[in-house]
């Protein structure tokens, strides 16, 4: 049986993230969600909410097992001591390619682990954490781009960001 | 157990289809390279020669579990038959990305079925079948580039093509 | 008022086109698809066909003041015969971009004709003429991927084709 | 009649900028520059200064008919407030285009505001406004890059970022 | 000193051919404009007429040290026929780039011949040899396009290919 | 005599960059290297410590005729200087030229410097110093990416900046 993961920093998870996991799930038996712990500085959510949100949108999708875990460190590390041997990643177009391209290479050149790319429903094209921020910030609805519950978190957490 | 399938015209079958395949069965247990009968009409090689060769180059590459067919018409209608849910093609860069999209869409629109993408070696990222016959037209080298007797069958087709 | 011309072969109009129609007259009152008349020679259908099927799908779709007509030279020519100022081409992402530009700036070089660009609806980023013509070439559905009546007239022309 | 919106920072409008305006106002009878207000944070002119830039150039320019303002949040919500249907962003080749698509397809599904793309005249695919501020920060000459009287504002605003 | 080659159908040579020989002699001392004696059956020219062209362009551009020759073969045995280790390509944007990927690994793979690429003039992006022919074959005007003399060579070809 | 720069923050020196100068080289007679000593203010190496690596590195692959200096300034006010016409930049695919395309239009712009592109190894396609900087950071092995000694020098700083 192959594992998969599924990595990312899902500050904040969408439903183009749970697409990805979906077909990753259709295609390979067993699936780990990867939740990078160090996302960039800028990160919005911390690492155990951004966790959490992951395992909740798991269970309301039915994807009951697909597990979620946080990553410390390099992630074939994390592919080498769970066993996982294939990473999927989502793709947009041509430029997302040429931009996972080195990763994928450095992650094969370090420990054989593949990389394997699906394409996201067209209709997800525009969902990406980024823009749900942005769009959010400016008090633009977000609720139907990310799964239930997610735009409230995101919501707080900007609103106590700005506090600060 | 998922059944994928590396559909291709393979005119021929290249060092770097090879690497593909190989990736592909280091993914997902069942793979069947799928032969296109009909190939565009410049085809060099006829439908069984092109098939056979891949089940010689499967054979010697040790790759005995992964089966090899002839596809008649369109690479869903050949899935279904076989319950193949996904497709699996090697990609060098974001140009070939975005020259497969249109058709990745339309085969999880015709039928559900996923395509999943891998990157091909990048010491094989100059190995086409195209080259590789542009090359022999012109008496290069090709013997590094295919499996072991391929080169010589190519110079015998581009010869005869020839003297028609 | 401005006049802009949304330029093809339409071998044949697909949903993709029409897509791309509605949009430039969301943005431009004034809207004219121009129909090849010499389309390459693999043209499956001929131009009075193609500016017909244009027609019918204009009409069914409610863009009655859409005109239609056939393009017997150079697209410059044909702006400027009928005021044309602006090309409307539709694109689905950076690749189509990047094939469209030589033609886009010769066009401004030849007659001072802009061009702009939308983006089709990315449910429809698998429809294109050729690929609907494979799909039917092996019996493949393509009813959901052209206007009504499109199918028949193509499956026809194939069949023809064939026999010839 | 349709009103198209041309976003952008504008950190500082630049020939290139002001060619994409004249574009979008051959296409389009009304164009509003539309000057984001919190651009990001290492903007190096205050938006007031920016869209004071801005009018003076489209007046120089003779283009007295496009209006322009500044945008506190959403540029959909601005595009709505001010009965805009359209936003026209230029280009210069298929990247620019594949990191637009996402931000074109997120104010379709916000507000139904179509973007369209114009390209920019090859002769200024040099000019954007981050190079402009790199030449000018190691004292290049930037004064045939930018409208009259903008290379004084960058120079001096270099000047006391880093007296800061 | 190091010998380069341009190589090419030039079908017909036109002005970008000529700015991208002339960056590469401005780069390399020694340079070879090398015309493929069989380019693609629907040449429009013969080699010896593509030929003549190349030499009279350079004679007419004062670059009277680049010499033109035929390639009737594979271009890297011309190359090590003549003593060049570097082959010139000019590019307008990374899809050409993807597009000579594969030929320039090629290259290096069969003689070790590395290639550099240069970047035309963007004012001369709009100008290659098929769309000087599509817009000649329509009747349009590419005198500005290619040197002295080519267009009316081409207007004659064409005439007597429509005659045939 | 042709004078090249190879430019970069080389932060660090890797073997990709070291290939990229390796074949400017066999292009070129006289290369310098061109460390810009103002890197982003998130370089980990000073200018110095990035030069001296660069030097030893060039020193221990034979390449004892290749010059290595710091740019305080504009990359093409030091090409005047030392009398260099050519900058050369490695490319490993069609993302990366589009992203170099407007530098190489602003240096021809501002002082009729040419940019030639040679295309990296294909093995070292992975090989950036971003990428060994993230690697390193997670403990990982990067001693087969860089040049002798590097490995523990970034290691160092990287500790150090923990630390701090």
């Amino acid at each position: 049986m192959t594992t998969a993961v599924c990595p990312g920093s899902f500050d904040p998870f969408t439903l183009g993230h749970l697409d990805v996991v979906r077909r990753a799930r259709s295609v390979v038996d067993d699936v780990v969600v990867a939740v990078a712990r160090n996302a960039s500085k800028s990160a919005l959510l911390d690492a155990e909410t951004r966790l959490e949100i992951v395992r909740d949108a798991l269970s309301e999708a039915g994807l009951d097992d697909v597990r979620a875990a946080l990553v410390p460190g390099l992630l074939v590390d994390f592919c080498t001591e769970i066993g996982a041997t294939v990473v999927v990643k989502g793709l947009r177009g041509g430029a997302d390619l040429d931009a996972e391209l080195p990763m994928s290479h450095m992650n094969r050149h370090l420990a054989g682990v593949e990389t394997v790319f699906v394409t996201a429903d067209p209709a997800l094209a525009h969902v990406s954490s980024s823009l749900v921020k942005d769009v959010a910030r400016f008090d633009g609805p977000i609720d139907d781009l990310v799964p239930a519950g997610v735009g409230s978190v995101v919501r707080a957490a900007l609103q106590s960001s700005k506090g600060a």
